[in-house]
């Protein structure tokens, strides 16, 4: 994992200078150019389809902001999507399926879609943003964890108590399993074809990993998060490429997930990123975790927050800063700004190198 | 806290001889009896404000099952009603408020409530069941706790994202602490009119702690709930009466919780309730845990899921067997019948006057 990019090494937990920043959603609502592009173009989907408009929307932060990464303008569900569900969105209300799963006979009929055709405008847009921007900034590929997209599967649409999928887990765990093995499937090679586009880091986006009991976490999510990180650390290709796993409200699994072979762990703002680092201690670098409604804060408040991260976090490397969740669509710019400017007063000072200099 | 109640002695850890059992939202949508009440009498404001109604429902599962205990039939919202913000129900909207708390002229204009009177209708729909059921089975009494209740007055409705309340958090502490101190006296003096009202056990919900930072909800959940536990302790009239904490989410704070004076911490089932066991020693009792989805599965696995939380906790007294959260409207209400009777049929086990009999 030789590289110069800041994020790239703090993952590898190497020597830097101050610690890297990037936010999850910062290619969003909140931005102005973003909802021009939106007027423009319409829906969210058609956005994501167009490897030009997706490549556009992606470097918009970075153009904006000095931020240590871009990651791909996308959706954790292209790839229900390619396999045949039927995404569509309705105004305010998330995402939809036509033809969400309930048997195993659907779950067998699925086809696990060809990265080149099927999911080729992703390939595209990660090979666009790749070229435009290489040696600036590093792009981060991803994907959403099978169990997190399995619910959308299932469900058919956002859930709050995920009905559906919880009664197929307790009555039908064959075809959940099955689900989540072809879904599994699809997302490594999905991961390693964006690595293969271009991708220098890859994040798996487990947000709905922290509605299940421990025991159910383990067996029907972590277990098939770390047969992607097993997949893609084992193949020649991809293996010097980090890997991010993020369980939304999995602050009390952050053991298990360290010993996934993972290179670092995304945590949210109910953990004390301290306590994390005691936790998992040099296994793996941390990324996070101020609650996304400090962006609501002024900015004399964020720069405080900011300190106190940092100052949790403490001395050393791997710490990678970021908001706990995607950024929200009603946030001033300038407040990100703001945040941004913080990590850059306050994190050299952590940093050996910082110290020298 | 001398009771011949199975629920009390749990809650107080004294031997047992089956593990207690109740379910929160044990009185609701899921029953068609309570269905049918509804459709005569209109909204749910309307029959928590009627004593003979939320009497009635109170002992519906009562006489449906055989459970340990009742739970007053009624809202957290009662006491910002009282206080004049105006509640009202949308259909399948929540609770919304005509005047939320946006400034601290606002909380400085706030009354306390009289119990006697604004609140009458709590307190006469507690010593009505109190008087009905009085030996048979211990009446809890509750309230939110003061951060869940002050989310619904500052955000006005239910919110995702709590933008309004955690501005106010970072950017005027002080309106949203006054706030936060003003509901704790109230809610004060709410569960001790309860107690004196016939309630024999009170539970705090904190449905919303689990939403902030570790340091944030020291500050302004945990502290607030602590104030009213050691009001309720140190009063000669309620010091005797048990008080169980329940911060939804709140799997990481459980030691803290145990240190507040409570007997007892209600746990939801992203916890394993070893684990939680482990960490609060002998200090408290536990309620939990299982994941309320657990209902929507055949009464086999049900049976395998009650076995499976019993072994988890294992040998000994001070287990109170509940959800993690409350029945949803869709249950039907045979599964809970069969939860019940797996908690009745394999406790005893674990219990030594069990293995003694």
């Amino acid at each position: 994992m030789q590289s110069s990019f800041r994020f790239i090494k703090a993952l590898a937990r190497q020597d830097v200078d101050s610690t890297p920043v990037w936010f999850m959603r910062q290619a969003g609502r909140y931005l102005p150019e973003y909802r021009a592009i939106r007027e423009k173009v319409g829906g969210f989907l058609g956005m994501c389809k167009n490897p030009q408009i997706a490549c556009e929307i992606t470097l918009q932060p970075i153009q904006r902001y000095q931020l240590d990464a871009a990651i791909i303008f996308s959706d954790i569900l292209t790839i229900p999507d390619a396999m045949g569900l039927g995404l569509y969105f309705q105004a305010n209300e998330g995402p939809h399926f036509k033809d969400p799963i309930r048997s195993m006979r659907q779950v067998q009929n699925l086809p696990i879609p060809d990265m080149q055709t099927e999911l080729r405008y992703v390939m595209d847009a990660v090979s666009l943003v790749s070229h435009e921007f290489k040696n600036r900034v590093p792009l981060i590929g991803f994907c959403g964890s099978p169990w997190t997209v399995a619910t959308y599967m299932v469900e058919g649409k956002s859930s709050k108590q995920f009905s559906l999928i919880k009664s197929m887990l307790y009555n039908e765990p064959a075809t959940l399993l099955a689900l989540l093995d072809k879904v599994t499937t699809t997302s490594c090679l999905y991961l390693q074809a964006q690595i293969e586009s271009g991708a220098n880091a890859v994040m798996i986006f487990d947000t709905w990993g922290g509605v299940l009991s421990p025991e159910n976490y383990r067996q029907f999510s972590l277990r098939f998060m770390e047969k992607i990180v097993h997949y893609l650390k084992s193949n020649p290709i991809t293996k010097s490429i980090p890997i991010i796993l993020f369980t939304k409200q999995g602050g009390q699994h952050l053991k298990e997930m360290a010993q996934t072979g993972c290179d670092a762990i995304g945590i949210d703002w109910t953990v004390d990123i301290g306590h994390a680092r005691q936790l998992v201690g040099h296994q793996v670098a941390l990324q996070g975790n101020l609650d996304p409604s400090v962006l609501y804060a002024t900015p004399e408040n964020i720069e405080q927050q900011v300190k106190a991260t940092l100052a949790q976090f403490g001395h050393g490397n791997g710490h990678v800063f970021n908001l706990g969740h995607g950024i929200y669509p009603d946030i001033p710019p300038e407040h990100v700004q703001a945040m941004i400017d913080a990590v850059r007063k306050y994190s050299p000072a952590y940093h050996q190198q910082g110290k020298v200099t």
